[in-house]
């Protein structure tokens, strides 16, 4: 049943790319929290679309109007919804692959799934779209986990075969990621843009990876097996539409190297027990061990490019070469970056409540 | 709260390395589903401990005894609860690491979260044993979806820096996985052993990557956003304890390459429509489309091993050097194979029960 | 945390009394399920307010707007999501009555929980008027179960001291309950009317019972112990703010008289097992029996009484006497009807998702 | 799908009453929680059966074996196992009734939903014998509890037509509760004892109505709607087999009296705010007033009687005319009583970890 998220808090996110809305409700917050919400808008412009070159020409405010739940800059305790009207919707870009799938996107299975007549213009609730009010609870929770000094951080680790410089796993070098392009190295971003001009001119589209940093968490966040950190941070990234890789740590060293390697030793570092190295990426056992949270999501390329593809007409069964005409970014993982900030924030103020809750 | 699985089922695991007993407990199971337990007992010794020479020493039997739920060969429709005793207890192995963390073990961050009197012997609640009884559940609802044309197939990817032969996503070789050593190439086996003999000489461990294929799906399986199969298969598979990535179809390609190489195209095939390649591992938007699931999941080096490593006594707070005695795999990938088609067969059981309530 | 409900659906309501609009989502409901619009509207007047003499004047249209989840009549499997605007909101009502808690009413037990600011106008996200996206979920459900040929029948078992004739457990007449005021016999109307008016004139208000039967369910529905058919129904009725008791069958009987008068003998009627009496109210070890269910809902009388009452000012903790102006009902029985009904089909189509998963 | 309780815990029961063993898991107890195991099995041993006149003549001694969870005293943070032997068991009583359903008990509505070969001996896993694990987990949560200061008391308000004294809702006189048979008024015990023996002597059973005071809850405890303390508790109480109907506060009062006699008036008792009349039960809103929460549970008479009772064979469809022999209490009532305190201390402490994670 359930595409609704947390087990301390629910999320749930409701509307189409090109219908008359869409939203989030989000229950289980108490009452009292403050919310800046300037702080909040300029987090969902990291993700809006059509502030730059890369993105999709198609330009929407993505402000939110918060229905209930918040009154006077705080949280009142109830269920707080918000809403963000679509308006600027084109649905006649769709009309032509009525029952034509696009190759990589979920119409197909959409269709399998609800029907022939689903409308999937624009994504429905598949569209990257709906990572925006993702973002609106991604945001609330960034803000509340900041004032219990909890930060998160994501760059783009790469774009394409391009590489940014790694996050540093014992001391995140967070203080160097460039916002307007997030990465740590500028000149990474030359050679990204680059990249992303190239899919652009051939109509084609690039994919990538975010890796991302959780700062100040304490030791002993999460709970064993099947609640372990990981699968709780796993269930929210890949509700992102298009991550299909989600790892902790040093996943490479893991798979290749020796225990002798891999395992952090433990330390003494004013009065405080860390680890030397981190290639654990903060998580043992499914809990928390105090250093930073380290994980990477992997980003696939926009399926929809202009490029021809070839499909299948699934009324008549006739095989059809498509050109996907719409608007579209050549690659999402500039504008991901947030949203990736946006589920592991989800993620970690959900476990938060629980560790608060026994403590 | 959760450290139990399920939307639709509800498996909890319970018990310690070094306690009485482990166990657990599977809920929502229907009546009337027949259960081979010749066939489930040969499961679970795929993956328990003493078998072969790349294993721990520990010998247990892992037969399990059912308290309920199965009566006569079939389920009753209530809870199924299974027992394992804890026959081969050597507790003392662990005295003299007491207030000291392994490195790589998750010592450290349960003491932190339980307190310093919490019992790790032998890994307590993070045991790799606890998976016994995952696959006890596991190796259920494998039968139970075989009987639908379900079938699920985990070989060893890689073990070290040796690389198996690549399963074909399309047509996936599973009829090809030699069973006692699961790989797909015999000549594999030779190269993983040589590699596991190196770690148990040198008194280290190593790591590897799982692939598994899942064939048979229906297409229109998984719900959009949180819902999606990659949420639901990663959180499963997560439960593992070593398991520190999960990933889905050609992560490599999507991270790396372009839009128009990545994207499936779509083609008809006996009179049906299938993708012509499986880029998306058989999920698209978080729904099945119909062509094999598959997946990988990164399997740390086992953290306990004879080298000396350095460590923190808790209660002193001095700097020590320890070396660890115990009974320990020097790689437990060969016997995580079938932990991981457990873990896949519980997401996908759970999945199947909503999709065949909205059918 | 949920305030949300159910184990295959999940329905959450957001919004409050006296903020820009109230509503609620509803995910897990497959596509393609019908709806009719206009049956929908006229159950939603049902409980609309200012119909009728005998509730609060504030007249509000009570027409939802969906936001997503149904298009061209029919049900797309998305997440439903539909607000209702709230236009006659008169807030000033409630200003002399700041930081003094209403007898009888949330605002204390409000003021406790979330703090001293919370907006508690017109009964803040505690009010009668949250029943309305209730009703909006439970007349979509409602419908959905008649199509399989389960119907809901409630009616006025008592208001005050007045009774309606009792429903019969085994051939429920619900075919006599007169609709714009339901009642089974239609002499109970006058009287009840009649309590209704005394109430009225002297600014007090009354309670009263509503039983509800379930016709058409098979046997088989529901599960042992915490997942039997009443703790899922009582929970989805005990979510109507003003309801304080829900029993199943004859519960006067079954606490006074003895197994062998309240056991229900079976008998063959038509080929077919049936119980000649019906005291259990169709369920038996949490499970239905496949006899109408039936359960009594008691609702207490409104709390907003125009009559003078003590109180205390929470600032400054004074003693004083308040006399609530408002809108109100003298009783809201007549108004909770369609709503225990709304409460029930959700409850039932919960419990049938369920069901059906496992046949 | 779920016959498990809990939104911050999680409880599990599973076994039958004439399998091997009958037992509970318990997720989600933070690790350090003290256990007084004598103080268990007091309260174990006021619901375990052969103890005394009125009860049933099988004799268990339901000592619970910790199988996880609890060591040298104290909670570990893992899941908490615990079974219970089933040792007296004697299935030939039930020989003869295979196929034909016993009037009043599952057995009809089991055979419906898991087939007649389900085999309901002593009631299978409807038996009042799995309220001894509910027991377990209900006496440590009563436990927890009162380390916090919370109570909780319940004694018998009627049994067949003979009432003892009412609980007084404002201070609740728990002190005077007489323990081996539980009552206010010892007068009430040799008035309900006559009734006992009346219903022995002449092969047939009695129900009666159970009142309970949870005391020392704060304010504040509780969700708006769905997630209000009234529907948390009866859903836990209706866990119970035989629990018929739940009511909180004084339902009487409210289903026939006026606003102005109902609502509870506010006044300053000591410095703080109380009411001077609780009709309420303690509740408001769905959320505690810091009152005594008060409910009443209706228990229905024993199903298994000694007289003749009709039935049919399912098999053949023939109408019969059954004696039930087995060994059966006359009338559960008096053991039901620990059960009650059981589920509300498990409801309670459920709310109790979601009010401190917001606190």
């Amino acid at each position: 049943m359930a595409s609704s998220f947390g087990e301390n808090i629910k999320l749930s996110i409701f509307g189409t790319s090109h219908g008359p809305s869409i939203g989030m409700t989000l229950e289980g917050i108490p009452a009292g929290l403050p919310v800046d919400f300037d702080k909040l808008q300029a987090f969902l412009n990291r993700r809006a679309p059509g502030q730059n070159p890369w993105s999709t020409s198609r330009k929407e405010a993505d402000v939110p109007v918060f229905e209930s739940g918040i009154s006077g800059g705080f949280t009142t305790g109830e269920t707080i919804t918000a809403t963000i009207a679509n308006t600027n919707v084109r649905k006649s870009d769709y009309d032509e692959l009525k029952y034509i799938p696009r190759p990589g996107h979920a119409d197909f299975a959409a269709w399998m799934k609800y029907g022939l007549d689903f409308d999937m213009s624009g994504g429905g609730p598949f569209s990257g779209r709906m990572t925006a009010p993702m973002c609106i609870a991604g945001g609330l929770c960034k803000q509340w986990l900041e004032n219990k000094g909890i930060r998160i951080y994501a760059h783009i680790e790469s774009l394409g075969t391009v590489n940014d410089e790694y996050l540093d796993p014992v001391h995140p070098q967070v203080e160097k990621i460039y916002k307007d392009f997030p990465v740590i190295n500028p000149d990474s971003k030359a050679q990204m843009l680059s990249v992303l001009s190239y899919a652009k001119e051939t109509m084609d589209s690039v994919g990538g990876v975010i890796a991302c940093a959780i700062l100040g968490l304490p030791a002993g966040v999460g709970e064993p097996m099947f609640g372990g950190v990981e699968g709780r941070i796993a269930t929210a990234v890949y509700g992102i539409p298009a991550v299909k890789g989600v790892e902790f740590g040093d996943t490479q060293a893991m798979a290749t190297l020796y225990g002798s390697w891999v395992n952090d030793a433990y330390t003494v570092e004013n009065g405080a027990i860390r680890t030397a190295t981190n290639n654990c990426g903060g998580i043992l056992g499914g809990i928390t061990n105090g250093m930073p949270v380290i994980f990477r999501a992997v980003v696939k390329p926009t399926p929809s490019i202009g490029k021809p593809q070839k499909s299948v007409n699934m009324k008549t069964m006739e095989e059809v070469t498509i050109q996907i005409k719409g608007r579209h970014d050549p690659c999402i993982v500039p504008r991901a970056v947030p949203v990736v900030e946006a589920a592991a924030a989800i993620a970690i103020y959900d476990l938060m409540a629980e560790y608060s809750a026994h403590k």
